[in-house]
C-alpha cells in the first residue's frame, strides 16, 4: 500500500494530514511533510493572500508534496425570517452572557471553490488538491487537473465514492461516522444513516478502482493497521494531529481534547453536520436543530456566544478517538505512527 | 489471539455468533460450532421448554461450547396514558392497513434474566452465558459463575466496559455503533454519542484486562483482520450469519439484507435503540420517537402493523456491513472467514 500512495502523491508514509480549517496551518503541514506524510493546508477560511503566504512558508521549509483543501458547498441565499428564528432560539444565551442581541454578528467566511480560487490553484500549483462537500463543476475541475494536481475528495457513502470516481477523482477519502469536523456528505445528508469506518472502507474499496484513504476514528498505530487490513491504501488523520504543538488551537480546545468526552454530530455551529465534543450549545440546542440556517450561516449568530464562552458555545471538533491522542511534535508522530503500524502488522503475522 | 479465545471458551477460531433473538436457532448455533466458532442461543424470546429443547438439539449434534444469551432490562411498569399516545401516533397506519385499533395487541415477550432463568442456567450448564443491557444483580451473577460458565456482556462505551470488568465479566463485547440489532447500552443511552467500532475497540482494550471481542460493521475477513489489528481477541458477527440458510428469517427480511440499504438506530419497534434497515415506520415515526414506550412495550402496538406489512412496518435488524454478506452455510462461512483473515494478515506482513 505504501507504494500505491507514494506513486500517487510522492509521499514516504501512507498518512495524510486532514485539512482542518482553523486548526491546521503551514507549521503543521510542514511537520507532517517532514515526517514523510502528506501535508495539507485548509483554505476555506483564508484570504488569497493568506493562502499564498502559507504556501510560500511550506515551499521555503520543505520540498515535499502539498495538498490544498477547498470547500464545494453552494452558498445559501439570505433569509431574514429563518435568521430571525435562529436568533430567537439563541436569545436566552445572549441575555445570559450579557451580549447585545442587536449587535451585528460577523458573517462567517467559508469561501466555496470559485473561479478566483481556481485561478489561485493554477498560480500556486499544489501537487494535490482536495475537496470537501463534493466537487466543483466539471470545467473548473478540468482546470485543476490540467495543472497536474492529483484530486482527492471525501465520500461518506458508497454512492458518493462511485460518484467521485466517475467525476475523475484520483483517490477517495472514505470518511467514516467517527471522523471529527464536518461530514463530507454531498448526495444524501441523513445524519441517522452515517456509516462507521469499519463498515464503510471495505464497501468503498469494493466499489471503486482508485486508492481509498480511510478516515474516522483512527487514533494510533492500531487504527492504521486496521485501516490497511480493511483495504485502505492510506489513512487521513485529523484529531490525532490536534494534540501536536503545531496545531493552532485555543487552550480551551486543547483541554477538551485531553478530557476526550463524548462527541456528537451537530449542525448548531455552522448549519452542516460536524462531529465535536458535546458542550452546552450542542446539548441544549442540538445536536441537530431544524432551526439552524444552512452552512455556513448558522455560525453568524453563534459567533458572539462562541467568543464570550468558547468552552460552552464554541465548536470543539473532534473524532471519536481523541482518548488515543499523544502530545508529540507532528513530524515525530507521523514517523512513529507509520513505524508502529508496520511493526504491528509484522507481529500480527508472527502471532497468527 | 486465537489461543486467548480457545483458553477462555474452548473454541478453535476466534469468531462468536451474535445471539439474535428471532433469527438465531440451534441450527445456526450448531453450524457455527461445527465451523470452530462459539455458537449462541438467544433466549430472551423463548419459553423455558423451548430453551431446553434448543440446548438438547445443540448437545445432540455437537460436543462444543455453547453460549446462552439473556437480556438484563428492568421490565417497565404499564402506563395507560403513554400507551394511548403511542397508539394515537400509529393510528393512521392501523386505518390504512384496515386493522381494528381496538384489537388487543399481543404483549411482546422479552423475558429479563430472572430467578427462574437463573435456575435454568444451573440446570443446563452452558459453557458461556452472555448478557445484553448490563448484568443481573450480583447474587444472581454469582450463581451463574458458580456453575463454571464464563460470563460475557456487551459494552458500548469505555465506561460500560470498565463497569462490566469490575462486576466480574470474563470477556467483553465492544459493540460499535455499526452493529445491527439492539444497542447493549446500559449506563448512558444517548443515541447521538454512540462510538464506532474503529474508535471503541482500542479504547476498551486499553481500559480493561479481560479479552475484548469486537462487534459492529465486521462483514468479512477484512473486518476480522482489522478487529485483530485494533487489539480485539475475537469478533462477534450477527448480520453476516443472517445470510446463511440456517438463519430463521422471513423472505421479506432476507430480501432486505440482499438490497443492503441504509440503516439507522431506531426505537420505534421495541422502545430501545436498535439498528435496522430504514423502512416506512422508521422513516415516518422515527428513527427515534419520544412517544415510544420503554422496552419492550413499544412493540405491542406495532405488532399488528408488522404482521400485516413486515417490509414497511417490521423490524429488519442489520448492521452497516450487510453489503459484504455471503450466502454460505454457517459452518463453511465460519471456517472461510477465519482462514481468509489469517491469510490476509500473512499477506499484509509480506507486503509491509
Amino acid at each position: 500500500m505504501t507504494s500505491r500512495m507514494s506513486e500517487l502523491f510522492g509521499v514516504e508514509v501512507p498518512i495524510l494530514l486532514a485539512p482542518m480549517a482553523g486548526a491546521g496551518s503551514s507549521a503543521l503541514a510542514i511537520a507532517v511533510a517532514r515526517g514523510g506524510g502528506l501535508g495539507a493546508l485548509p483554505c476555506a477560511m483564508l484570504s488569497h493572500e493568506q493562502i499564498r503566504a502559507e504556501v510560500r512558508a511550506f515551499r521555503a521549509a520543505v520540498r515535499r508534496p502539498l495538498n490544498l483543501n477547498f470547500f464545494c458547498h453552494a452558498p445559501p441565499a439570505a433569509d431574514a425570517e429563518r435568521e430571525r428564528k435562529w436568533r430567537e432560539r439563541l436569545a436566552p444565551y445572549y441575555a445570559e452572557l450579557g451580549i447585545d442581541p442587536a449587535a451585528a454578528a460577523p458573517v462567517p467566511s467559508r469561501a466555496p471553490f470559485d473561479a478566483a480560487l481556481c485561478a489561485l490553484v493554477e498560480e500556486l500549483r499544489p501537487e494535490v488538491v482536495s475537496f470537501h462537500f463534493g466537487l466543483p463543476a466539471a470545467d473548473r475541475l478540468a482546470r485543476v487537473k490540467a495543472t497536474g494536481a492529483k484530486v482527492l475528495a471525501s465520500a461518506t457513502t458508497v454512492a458518493e465514492a462511485v460518484w467521485l470516481e466517475r467525476a475523475g477523482c484520483d483517490a477517495i477519502v472514505a470518511q467514516g461516522a467517527e471522523a471529527g469536523g464536518h461530514r463530507g456528505t454531498f448526495l444524501d445528508g441523513d445524519v441517522a444513516t452515517q456509516v462507521g469506518t469499519m463498515a464503510l472502507v471495505p464497501q468503498v474499496v469494493d466499489a471503486v478502482r482508485v486508492p481509498v484513504i480511510a478516515a474516522g476514528g483512527i487514533g494510533d498505530a492500531r487504527g492504521l493497521a486496521a485501516a490497511f487490513a480493511l483495504g485502505a491504501s492510506a489513512v487521513q488523520l485529523g484529531t490525532a494531529y490536534l494534540f501536536c504543538p503545531e496545531a493552532t488551537i485555543s487552550p480551551v480546545y486543547r483541554e477538551a481534547l485531553r478530557r476526550a468526552g463524548p462527541t456528537a454530530v451537530t449542525n448548531v455551529f455552522t448549519g452542516r453536520p460536524a462531529r465535536g465534543f458535546v458542550n452546552r450549545l450542542v446539548r441544549e440546542v442540538g445536536p441537530i436543530s431544524d432551526r439552524a440556517p444552512p452552512f455556513p450561516l448558522a455560525g453568524g449568530a453563534v459567533a458572539p456566544l462562541r467568543q464570550a464562552d468558547p468552552a460552552n458555545f464554541g465548536p470543539l471538533w473532534s473524532g471519536q478517538a481523541a482518548a488515543l491522542g499523544r502530545e508529540l511534535p507532528a513530524e515525530e508522530l507521523t514517523r512513529r505512527l507509520a513505524e508502529e503500524a508496520f511493526a504491528r502488522m509484522a507481529s500480527a503475522r508472527a502471532g497468527g
